[in-house]
């Protein structure tokens, strides 16, 4: 048995800012700004004005997939991906279902992940779709981590855009998952975190080991892509797309250099977009549905990584 | 395909404080006294002490269950079912399956849920070891919220231990969920709150509305309870044993009554352990396990409710 994505909707924060603009009031070098803009690789990032955060874009979404397919709710599951939340306690999983109409019989399910979060939640979709009477499962995926950035730390404000989507996936259909990977690197797990007080002193912002992220991503991603392919005796050269987590400019390029991959191999939204966390993988699948650039049949791997550390590959036929 | 409750591993905070020394120092007529230790319904609290958190506790149940229970590792999932997280970012999970010196491949799942959380998580654990090359999967759940209440506050300080629990299932074997019921109520997910920056004002503190959430319990819990047992077919005098979250003496017999259910029918830790949160059930269903006093085929009830608010009820045959 399988399933079918679709539809996804998605929000991005209320606020389109140029990094450009942000990288040319820096105090730098000019060489160090045009170094600075093609790692980052992004034209804009998005910022979520004060009254906006997860609840609301989530909502907004959620009813705008619903308003697009209307669909039975009654084995209707919500999986969601975040750690933008309002408090500590509860997750706003009740919150939402609660505020977008929907009936208290919906599954909710509140994952505690970040930009490999979509991965992990499509993997447990799959999974219930399979084995519960849930019909319909909506996987609603984003943070607004830029409140919490600090407004000095070049690794991380001119990377991260606020945004949360939503996919809504059904059972029966032609995508199925053929080879799934996951792991972490718990020992460096203080290497993207965000501490529970947050007096926005300097120590307690999110914070980003930018140097350490990269060389963990390069050294397990395509380890990760190759052990699905191995793993699936599938070619390298047989994907038609992978879609990565959207981590920046320099990420991307890295991995597709390592992995051998063309250019067109690789979608992207980094560089209309930014990092919208574990938004960006459907974000990107989005944009390609929208252009009916995946067809049915298509070898497809979805591949997230980041907070935890931790990453999920999936090798899929669409 | 069935699986197997093969052995449960938990540890509660290493301070023990008598609820009966507590109420003596209240300033309030002896009445009330007597009154207020029978809601309430636990003669000890567990706290851990300062350098102990649900990292530590965690690490130590993975560490017992497994020395007792040696596996296979390989094909080994761990969902962790907590709100207290040493931090907002990044959840616990892969830093404790790297303290416990578990190898990397290990699936690795956070769910950010209280009390509810053991039904959520082995509702999931079926559907994976069913669906995915896991074999084996450790659901360890549990809180420390005594660090973040009000002192002064007689509604939550009387009632929950810090424990963590951890549970191991196995594919292959005779338990089988034959039907759930879930839901919740978002419109007041505030009943039970803690919010993001904790300055330890009062406004700040772990918060729970006793009378409300008390009166949400009443309300779906009954009602969920006979979901399962209609939708399955089985009369409550069929049911050995419900498993409720041990939430409070009061709440406790009043779901007994209402459910014409017999002493014998409803296990009870409360009056040993306190409310030890999501750990509750597994804690619960432990002490039954280690007596012999579950038996093979018997209809069981697993009903957890709590932060969301959520509630979850699982109906299985053992």
């Amino acid at each position: 048995m399988s399933f079918c994505v679709q539809d996804i909707a998605y929000e991005l924060g209320e606020i389109k800012i140029s990094t450009k603009d942000l990288i040319a009031k820096m105090v730098i070098p000019e060489s160090k700004k045009i170094e600075l803009a093609e790692r980052v690789g992004t034209e804009y990032i998005y910022e979520t004005v004060a009254e906006s955060d997860f609840f609301s874009l989530s909502t907004k979404c959620i009813n705008s997939l619903l308003l697009a397919n209307p669909i039975n709710t009654e084995n209707l599951g919500i999986i969601f991906v975040s750690q933008s939340n309002s408090q500590i306690i509860p997750a706003e999983g009740q919150r939402i279902r609660h505020a977008c109409n929907l009936p208290s019989s919906v599954f909710v399910l509140d994952l505690n992940i970040g930009c490999s979060g979509f991965v992990y939640a499509l993997f447990l979709a799959d999974s219930l779709l399979k084995t519960s009477q849930l019909k319909n499962i909506i996987i609603v995926a984003g943070d607004t981590y830029r409140r919490s950035l600090n407004k000095d730390d070049r690794s991380t404000k001119l990377l991260f855009s606020d945004a949360v989507s939503a996919v809504l996936i059904t059972s029966g259909g032609t995508t199925e998952i053929l080879q799934v990977d996951f792991g972490g690197d718990g020992l460096n797990y203080k290497d993207i975190s965000l501490p529970v007080i947050q007096d926005y002193s300097e120590k307690t912002f999110f914070r980003m080991e930018g140097a350490k992220v990269f060389s963990f991503t390069n050294s397990v991603i395509p380890t990760s892509i190759n052990n699905v392919l191995l793993t699936s005796s599938t070619k390298i050269s047989e994907v038609s797309l992978v879609f990565f987590h959207q981590a920046s400019g320099i990420v991307l390029q890295t991995l597709q250099s390592k992995l051998g991959l063309s250019e067109t191999q690789i979608p992207k939204t980094i560089n209309t977009f930014g990092n919208t966390g574990s938004a960006s993988i459907p974000i990107t699948i989005s944009s390609y549905l929208t252009r009916k650039e995946i067809n049915t049949g298509d070898t497809i791997i979805l591949s997230g990584f980041g907070v935890g550390l931790s990453y999920g590959t999936i090798l899929l036929k669409w």
